[in-house]
């Protein structure tokens, strides 16, 4: 399910990057990558709600109040969690050499890391190729940072956008990784996404936490959390759009819609690399108490293993859609549910369609991109989520490696 | 990882009991499962927390006030789910029908059903069973009756334990069934539970919530609830002990403890038969803020999909249970946090302990029976949960039976 090629991703004024092989872990291939920015950069962040998280997000946890960045390092193979007090001692040493080599404040270099936990970062291969990755950084390298951030991922994630702030063009640019351990609060994977538009961090911030709701938040896939998810979006301020000082800025319309826009693609991608994935599948419910409420339905469903194997089956068996709905936990009124499949109704009014034809259903269910749509019959809450089906290729990824 | 076979199961006075194939869903095999008291027997029960639980549910709640019972019926292949108006009235007529067939009022017949969701309940072969079924009855068909409320169930599911209320001998017995859509909130499965103790309904009531929070609310196979989920509680007043009045009276100590033990061998037995299981893990939760947090914790560690593979692939993936405490958003200090796998401390404030040798680790891992224990070091919580790993076997039992 792989797109077909990485897209072709524009330069965004202010930022430069690059990406090596320090050799954290994997032979041959990259796995360091570094984002530098002009001095003017601002930036937010949404963060793993792990009560075990990794070293480098409590970095970032930290940074982050300041909104002022001048640089992002990010390793793979390594996840830096779980590692105690060598494991800060570790971030604080490569954010202190990124410093040293972009000439900024340590406090200035976000951090992130993902890979294998609990094993000790061997930092300095990273810090000893930071020079060295500095001298290379070029606007156009996103196709190589993508790459290099890559664990389990089968292909680099990548998205642009443009937008215009009160008719002044701005551009978006992000990369993503992941492919396991993913389930919203939050996003469970990393994303990188900049911008030379000009807007201060805390606008940057509420932009950030909207667009993530329905985007990284909207997606499953093992309903596991990692430790290290990070999701940071850094504005330049290389466009001389007027200053806005508010989120709700009418002037911030289109770019609030390309930077939702964007991050959706992105999360798209993160389950479309869903481990061991066959079909992409989108749940939209309709009907709830809100928004928030009918979020949680479609997780619930789209998080289910009973749901996703009878998605990798191929068999519309609603009655599990019906089953998780009920967990979720939310209103819902079992004698108004109503469920559509591929665009057909299934189920009405609490039961199903009398004279019900399962062969257009059926057909549907072979196809690679499955459709489902629930109606829970109490509101007028509306949110669609994401997620893939769970097949054996998911146990192989996740159990067979040994052997 | 079935027993070696179905326990002796002795009589409980004021208790009989039937089977028989009445033609629901599975041809060749018992379905029909009639249990009856006699006039002085109390209930309590605990239901599915589902918002779509199923018609015998809502008619199962609405009994239970009164703490009455005169028969427990219920029927395997069809959960009479998600079938509307229509799935209520099937359940008022079998109720019905029971009454008049044992001679009591249809408020006094509890009923349950399991199997597929929104198929419309065929009643009339159940109703058409009953006065058949009800001349059958006797004190000794355990195992028929354990046998008919399976559905992928590969084995029955009973136990018995002995206990004493002020010196009086009681016996309680009990069957189960469930192996798939099995989580907590509640059991996910049908259990039915008899004594001859002398015991009013409020009382059975307090016992059974105990009971099953360190029972059926402390396993997990698969995350999913069920629409179903039924565990009832029957005492039958033949026993000649004293009336107590609440239930925490010590002369109830050991009663307590036998229902217990007796509702943590059912529930392990439903974890020993989940759907594709190979591996039957015990997982001890510790330094946790309350016994809930630990149970919660320890959910979470059991429930994750990348511990559960990295059982099924023999990985003392410790990493993974990080994650998971992590993601349970209970209270966990990551930097005191210890790991014990197979009794070998593999992590230790917060990181994995020098000189960690894997062999005995590995060693464990490669057995039937894994012990996972996990100290969170915040407070004096503890509990222990049930599971078993996430395997091919999951995937082919829920994903391919159609091909």
């Amino acid at each position: 399910m792989a797109p077909a090629r990485f897209p072709e991703l524009p330069a965004v004024a202010g930022v430069r990057l690059g990406a090596t092989a320090c050799g954290v872990r994997y032979p041959g291939r990259t796995d360091l990558c570094l984002m530098t920015f002009d001095p003017a950069a601002s930036i937010a962040g949404v963060l793993t709600r792990s009560r075990t998280a990794a070293a480098p997000v409590d970095w970032c946890r930290a940074r982050l109040p300041t909104g002022r960045v001048r640089a992002i390092v990010v390793n793979s193979g390594n996840a830096n969690a779980f590692t105690g007090r060598a494991g800060w001692e570790s971030v604080v040493r490569i954010a202190a050499k990124v410093a040293k080599v972009v000439g900024c404040a340590k406090e200035e270099v976000f951090v992130a890391s993902t890979g294998v936990i609990g094993e000790p970062l061997p930092d300095q291969v990273i810090t000893d190729s930071i020079a060295g990755l500095f001298e290379t950084v070029t606007p156009k390298s996103w196709q190589p940072a993508a790459e290099a951030i890559m664990t389990t991922d089968l292909f680099p994630k990548g998205a642009t956008r443009r937008a215009e702030i009160a008719g002044v063009p701005v551009t978006l640019n992000g990369i993503a990784k992941g492919s396991g351990m993913i389930a919203p609060d939050m996003a469970t994977m990393l994303a990188f996404v900049v911008t030379d538009a000009t807007l201060p961090g805390p606008i940057l911030q509420s932009l950030l936490n909207r667009a993530n709701e329905r985007s990284f938040n909207a997606i499953t896939v093992d309903g596991d959390t990692s430790t290290s998810d990070t999701v940071l979006l850094a504005a330049t301020g290389e466009a001389v759009n007027p200053l806005v000082t508010h989120a709700a800025d009418p002037r911030l319309k289109r770019f609030r819609t390309a930077l939702e826009h964007l991050m959706i693609d992105l999360a798209q991608q993160v389950v479309r690399d869903g481990e061991g994935a066959s079909k992409f599948v989108t749940i939209t419910v309709t009907g709830a108490a809100s928004a928030r409420a009918a979020r949680r339905i479609g997780l619930a469903v789209g998080g289910s293993p009973l749901v996703k194997t009878a998605i990798a089956g191929e068999d519309a068996n609603w009655g599990r859609i019906v089953m998780a709905v009920g967990k979720a936990g939310e209103k819902a009124d079992r004698d108004r549910l109503a469920i559509r499949i591929g665009g057909v109704t299934v189920a009405d009014k609490g039961e199903r369609v009398p004279g019900y034809d399962e062969a257009p259903v059926a057909a549907h269910m072979r196809g690679r991109e499955i459709e489902i749509e629930v109606d829970v019959g109490v509101g007028r809450g509306r949110a669609t989520v994401w997620t893939c089906d769970l097949t054996h290729g998911y146990i192989t990824i996740n159990a067979d490696y040994r052997t």
